[in-house]
């Protein structure tokens, strides 16, 4: 392959003047930047990112963790940062954390190793502290999906608790009081923020359920099968159950299809993402909806903000989720 | 931020022997890796992975363009190839190619330039002789879902053909003669290889149909919800059809529905790629499975292999695709 010495020699220029064309110096001549330019074509050289990246301090690069890139939860969100991207000139570079501290870690060194200009992270697994660290250090990195009080202008979040209050709030209106919550067994803050809104709509309402109406699984299908076959087997009456995500949502209809029971008519079961399969789902899932791409734009926006050093707009930060109606609640 | 000259008098070394330390070169001694390590520590000086990838010449990265991260089939083929990179100790750079011509050159350059040691390309915009010349620039380079019999030894496809003959054979032993096709819009291999294997089918059965019976769209479930309708409108007495995708299954099932029409006793409806949605369609889809995973492995294997100059292992690069029979074809 061709190296920066055999284009200066072909254009008959200094190997300064080349690096001066390659990186699109001010200092670069006409003449230079064409007779480089043509010697580059004839040769095949391809500047090498690496050398330019030491000579620019800059890399044109956004990184982006999320937890498994294979949910389209997280295609969304990647798709919306890419879009930003383009329209700045730059590409993005994409690492998995699944949801655990040390692979959330590991993708993240690899990024500020790479020296990528800004970050959207998604972490659950990490700690408070340790991503108020990564904040200090790294000046153009966003946390998405989190709230952190220290660090509050660097994290774009959803208000969950109003999410599965909404959810629940719309069950009661439409006439259920036996409501049952499938729940993530996951040990995240957004568990913990949805099952405190489902609780809360109950109270002010008056509704008193012993948490036997709650039920936890795997935040998938799978899990919401389970989750919905044991709340059936405990003989709880239930007219009606909010559920983590979509996914759980559609494992719970297919449970309750399988044991001959009618939805909605007979048990009302709204989701919550409103997601890919959200329309897919039979009957067409009631669900409140999580703005995921609007979230992902404004968090790589503020990161490149961050990352030159830039005043920070006053945008939201805390995004509020909605309910979307469909086919799967019955107002009795 | 400290520099390596900072980690160098902080250890009391040379800027040389940190170097070799940092890229783990065995001339590096034991106590300069340990005065090195410590000095680096102190510091928080971190390793520039540009200036690292400059000495080794190696990124330790590899490269994937697919279509669209957001579509959940590309989710699941980037996946597989995150899990060999790491268990190679690799990470991975994604870009989008929006299956045209431009995108898909854009992103694969930007992989080349970034050094990536092997790249994994999804393209169905760039020409066969495009790819032929970068396939022989770039030695890491293997093509998938596409075969280019001058480079087959570099592409990891399916046989589209024979996936869409067995879902017409089928709805044809499921005693459906009157077979109609939703096909994709997209002037790609897949959409061509598809409908011949239709075609194929019927003939090989005696089955003569006019090209009615043939209705395209955009590879969506829009587009397949249109598709059904146009074939609605023909009045053509279909009792079957098979799909270009998952999507576009689910889009025809919505117009039948629409239209008061039983799936699957009054009409069957077959898809393509066994998809994350398959399951959540009403009824549950009776599909053919592309085995992406599978080739997003072998890909990534092949890819690695080729980039070290390793021989080439005997494993299949032409996959076959397979019948999932589920519940949206009626036996007649």
């Amino acid at each position: 392959m061709a190296t920066i010495k055999d284009v200066a020699k072909e254009a008959g220029v200094s190997v300064a003047t080349v690096s001066r064309v390659i990186n699109k110096s001010p200092k670069a001549s006409q003449s230079s930047i064409d007779s480089v330019s043509a010697a580059m074509k004839k040769l095949g050289y391809r500047p090498n990112a690496a050398a330019r990246a030491l000579v620019s301090q800059s890399t044109n690069t956004i990184g982006v963790v999320v937890s498994d890139v294979s949910d389209p939860f997280f295609g969304t969100l990647i798709k919306s940062v890419d879009q930003v991207a383009r329209e700045a000139g730059k590409h993005i570079l994409i690492g998995n954390g699944y949801h655990n501290a040390d692979d959330e870690r590991h993708a993240l060194e690899l990024l500020i190793n790479s020296r990528c200009e800004a970050i959207i992270l998604h972490a659950k697994g990490l700690s408070d502290e340790e991503l108020i660290n990564y904040a200090k250090e790294v000046k153009g990195l966003v946390i998405i999906n989190r709230f952190i009080p220290q660090i509050e202008s660097r994290c774009i979040s959803l208000d969950n608790e109003r999410g599965a209050y909404l959810a629940t709030l719309h069950l009661i209106k439409s006439g259920h009081r036996n409501i049952a919550c499938i729940a993530s067994s996951q040990d995240i803050e957004d568990t913990h923020q949805r099952i405190k809104g489902y609780r809360t709509a109950l109270e002010d309402h008056g509704i008193l359920l012993s948490k036997n109406y709650i039920e936890a699984g795997a935040p998938s299908s799978d899990g919401g099968e389970l989750a919905m076959t044991n709340l059936l087997s405990k003989s709880l009456d239930i007219t009606a159950v909010v559920t983590y995500n979509d996914y759980m949502a559609a494992g719970a209809i297919q449970a309750l299809e399988n044991n001959a029971i009618s939805v909605p008519k007979d048990i009302s079961v709204i989701g919550f993402d409103d997601g890919l399969i959200a329309r897919f789902v039979h009957p067409h899932l009631t669900t409140v909806r999580y703005p995921i791409a609007m979230m992902a734009e404004r968090a790589a926006r503020l990161a490149l903000l961050l990352s030159r050093g830039e005043a920070i707009e006053d945008d939201p930060i805390v995004f509020t989720p909605t309910l979307v109606q469909r086919k799967s609640v019955f107002a009795r």
